[in-house]
């Protein structure tokens, strides 16, 4: 039995009067963005034969959602922040701005703030027995021209997969930081190597996922905002060589050019060179390559509610 | 710049891979929803030019919309709770189903489990120096026959405009009860007049109204369940006669049919002969009619997560 409501005359005059048409109040952009959206609803409604019990579960559960704080894990799970970097890249070719290190979602876990320091720094608080991971790369030109004065921001999991301020065991700003690139654009850092991360199995966002028959498992990663006057802002991520979840990232965040090689070595005389006792530990080296800014705007980064410190 | 990625084959597959078409695990139905609610998403963002900035501002309305727990308050608000009372209505009228008193929305406020009492009760705690209202009416068959043991199930707000459990600082249960129809299938009840109710002004659902250039004002109402062996269940309301808003519902809920028409009565003896102090109370008389019910299903009411006690 199937009713289509949705293209009468009555029910489109009806969301009209609610999308608020009918007044000169409020914004106009919101006006025609909810009649887009509440119409679309309504078809989805009468196509799919939307059962009533169907539709409250779904409010239920945007409570729950919402209650949680699970909104930017559900959009990533469900690949629209994947999608949103590609409707990027697609303006950045149509516009011919190509070239340099690709970018990829940043994922709702970021928070600002990290301590700042000159070319180099450790990032953990020595309390999580991971292996010792040293990172280091040079930030560049799309030329290769090495950037001094570069910010490189960024932020990864513990050996447990959990990130600061969200796992609230965690020290302020563990494994949270902001490193200045020295004279020839290189950034250095101390930390441990990070775990892969698992959507909270009890949340709305596994739910979701086990509905679609889907695990929410990303692999272990380093997150980036990097910038420098005069250049476009990077959002990026390193996903580790290894990890059995690279290619399969509940958040298809993984992108060619985005990995990181990882070399796990065991010598106890470089490790004793290194300052660490044992002689297992990690290297990565990572280099960025930045596009020029065509305007100033291009130089921040892009707009969104984030966590707090 | 108008970029449509949603057409394209490998967006297309992308999003079938999202929606876990790829595995034969989960369920089909929440597959095949997914997959349309994400295809129309990106329909829309691509279509409305959509930024990033305002994508990620709807994420974090979906967070705080659910931390307050305002999904069904926005649904009413947006006329989806109403509409879905009008495709049930062509439904009914595809099936032949007609008469009675009309459905319209309950909205988020019911609580289950109400005292229950033969007849006749009082509603409210005495705490609310309210206009005294005697509600009295009969629940009737389509042909007129009284219903003697149908659950009158109803509840309404106080003199503010607020719920009882919503509103903490009222008594369990209050403005909340359970009548059993009587022999000649009367329902009567003492309570106080209800007032209007505004959403929150500090709330999510006002936020859009706001946008749209609407208020979120509702006129004073009582919801009614009504339920009996052998007839469909009703969910309605009756919407009180003289308030402004009366026609100008946020939530859309007033109907034809669906007017209560409440008298105010200045008489001391009249009042006195009511037990009342004073001279001002109010009467409304309302009856209800019920479909028969074709099947055991339609007695009940239709599934949704409801607030608990």
């Amino acid at each position: 039995m199937t009713i289509k409501l949705s293209s009468t005359e009555s029910v489109q005059n009806f969301f009209k009067e609610v999308s608020g048409f009918n007044n000169d109040q409020g914004s106009q952009r919101m006006k025609k963005l909810v009649n887009r959206i509440l119409i679309d609803t309504i078809k989805i409604i009468e196509d799919m034969e939307v059962t009533t019990e169907e539709f409250w579960k779904a409010v239920d559960y945007l409570n729950r959602m919402g209650a949680r704080g699970e909104a930017g894990l559900l959009v990533a799970g469900l690949g629209l922040e994947h999608y949103l970097d590609l409707l990027l890249d697609a303006q950045d070719e149509q516009a011919g701005l190509t070239g340099g290190t690709p970018r990829t979602i940043e994922g709702p876990l970021y928070v600002a703030g990290a301590p700042l320091s000159e070319g180099e720094t450790r990032m953990d608080d020595g309390t999580d027995a991971g292996t010792v991971m040293f990172l280091q790369g040079q930030v560049k030109d799309v030329d290769g021209k090495p950037i001094a004065g570069a910010i490189v921001d960024l932020w990864h999991a513990n050996t447990k997969g959990t990130y600061s301020y969200f796992d609230t065991t965690q020290s302020d700003y563990n494994l949270r930081r902001r490193i200045v690139t020295d004279s020839e654009g290189r950034y250095r850092a101390r930390s441990i190597v990070p775990s892969g991360y698992g959507c909270p199995p009890e949340g709305t966002t596994q739910e979701v996922l086990n509905l679609l028959g889907r695990h929410g498992n990303r692999p272990a990663h380093i997150h980036f905002f990097i910038s420098a006057p005069g250049y476009r802002h990077l959002t990026t991520q390193i996903n580790l060589s290894g990890d059995e979840y690279l290619w399969d990232d509940f958040a298809y965040a993984t992108r060619d050019g985005l990995v990181g090689d990882i070399r796990f070595i065991e010598d106890a005389v470089a490790a004793k060179a290194r300052g660490l006792d044992g002689e297992r530990f990690a290297e990565i080296d990572f280099d960025f390559q930045l596009q020029s800014a065509a305007a100033p705007a291009q130089e921040q980064i892009r707009d969104r509610v984030r966590a707090e410190a």
